[in-house]
């Protein structure tokens, strides 16, 4: 960031008055533009005991297999990103159960949140999509899951097996180098 | 949002390609700049049966009581947040629990995520609150509660009485005029 959305001027890091962090203020209007985690929404859709997964056309990863998820939008609610992103990335609508997990990407600054969910009817290939399958647990392909806030929702999805045992939690941190 | 915060150049709102919302894009270096909803994380603090309540000494809703909650921040886990909030604003230490309350305030863009925790020693006054208390659920001013985020919270705190039972999940949107 080095302009103002609102007036045009320059930035500079600084740490506003009744503040304790450093933020983008604007030199001439003084607004301050926080930055803060965003939240990605996905779902594990389950028909027969079998999981939706979608092959990704898009980067990142390319061609590796995801849970339909992605950045939640303004106006709609948590269940109902999920939902959206099943019906653009599978074209498939679900009945949407529980809150399940919860990842914390600390580096990426997001937090990504995964439901339950029922699959009601048929499935498709999304535009963002190469290929769409059903998977049992040990179909899975499991070296070829695309992010890892992914496959932890799917191994306690299993884990479940169905069950309501509130919200798993896990941290992602990138490993220190 | 009027200016590219890139390049300093003017912005309008159009469907990028491959996408299907407007986007503030810029009309000089084509960035697209999305709006995306954000998280509010918070924490129910208890001891012996009485919770952690906070009077407000800051805008919006001046001199209304409040549990410790306020925006995530980079670089910090969701239950971090929550400890962090309940520290600045209550100078109390936390052990968190589990996550119990999900609130999907659309129409602000927030998603609010509540805690239980056990206050584990002392606590104060922070820079942004009037006065800290104790209250057991009987004595919760329930009539001067600043959000109505905060207040489904501490409603289903009391419902649950300690036991997991999963995430509550809530919508609030703006009345029709």
């Amino acid at each position: 960031m080095k302009y103002c959305s609102a007036c045009g001027a320059r930035v500079s890091l600084k740490t506003p008055r009744d503040d304790n962090r450093q933020r983008y203020v604007c030199d001439a209007c003084d607004r301050v533009h926080y930055q803060n985690p965003l939240i990605v929404v996905g779902c594990v859709a389950e028909r027969d005991g079998k999981v939706l997964l979608c092959k990704r056309a898009i980067e990142p990863r390319y061609g590796y297999w995801t849970v339909p998820a992605g950045f939640m939008e303004l106006g709609e609610t948590v269940a109902g990103g999920a939902a959206r992103e099943t019906l653009e990335e599978a074209l498939a609508t679900v009945e949407l159960g529980h809150l399940f997990a919860m990842v914390d990407v600390v580096d990426a600054g997001q937090v990504h949140l995964f439901f339950t969910g029922r699959l009601s009817g048929d499935y498709g290939v999304g535009e963002e999509t190469l290929e769409v399958g059903l998977f049992a647990e040990d179909e899975i392909p499991w070296d070829e899951i695309a992010f890892q806030s992914g496959k932890f929702a799917l191994q306690k999805y299993f884990e479940d097996r169905g069950a309501d045992n509130g919200v798993h939690i896990h941290e992602l941190r990138r490993s220190p180098s």
